[in-house]
């Protein structure tokens, strides 16, 4: 009897546990989205998501389809028209035709967009070991590991 | 130089491993979010803004005013108006006028809507549990509170 007691009462702090833990993450991810948000754009006059889809044709040297980068930045709320034609205006990527498709449009970084994206990027590094200054290599790396397994969760 | 060489590759991989956690934070903050919503939608026929709605009405009997509410949100594409709009359809909040403030009003739960309350956060409080299940009580808790450091860093 006492002994189911005690499994109850453990059971439930466990889940508080966790239910504090997720609000704390979310929380955190919320804070730093909100310093990167800020600095970019007052270092950079730009913008997360435009960070977030240069980061993405940064990987690709051919460039990407406008699909691929939906499919890539799940913007949830963003419009990748939008942001790939402000990129554009900016000099910082250039729509390509694809050879043998008339209708399919590939992006990628133009020079001067590499460049722009290389500085944006290292200011970035810096802003987020500044932010997690907290935690030092070895824990960062035991930590990615930890919630590595909390994204592959339940997928199917 | 050889002592100084090696200062410099640790520095430079402190701030990688940073940046990977950073990273995987955010893929498993968007990964639990995904399944929040996932699950809100199908058992709940409601959203995760709807649901942080109530949840911080929840916490204050006599209601809160709409312009508490935005701040207890910060929704950042959240329509706060439309979400109350919803909610009070379902007949899960009321507006109350403000004693002495023709002009402001109050949003409070109905019972009904502190009920169906409950059940969506004993669900979610179990999602989590599911979700976080990699994570025992201890070392929620101290992450909890490793986390509280990254939300506190750099305020003014």
């Amino acid at each position: 009897m006492a002994q189911q007691g005690t499994d109850k009462i453990t059971e439930a702090e466990e889940s508080k546990a966790r239910l504090r833990l997720w609000l704390r993450m979310l929380k955190s991810t919320r804070r730093v989205e909100a310093v990167l948000r800020d600095r970019l754009r007052s270092e950079f006059d730009t913008t997360l998501p435009r960070f977030d889809v240069m980061a993405a044709l940064a990987r690709f040297d051919t460039g990407l389809k406008m699909s691929a980068l939906s499919g890539v930045l799940r913007v949830s709320n963003g419009n990748v028209t939008g942001i790939v034609d402000r990129l554009a205006e900016d000099g910082h990527v250039v729509r390509v035709q694809v050879p043998g498709d008339r209708r399919a449009s590939m992006v990628r970084l133009t020079r001067k967009g590499e460049e722009e994206f290389a500085r944006q990027a290292a200011a970035h590094e810096a802003w987020i070991a500044e932010l997690l200054a907290d935690f030092d290599a070895a824990e960062a790396d035991l930590l990615s590991d930890r919630f590595d397994a909390v994204s592959h969760r339940d997928e199917t």
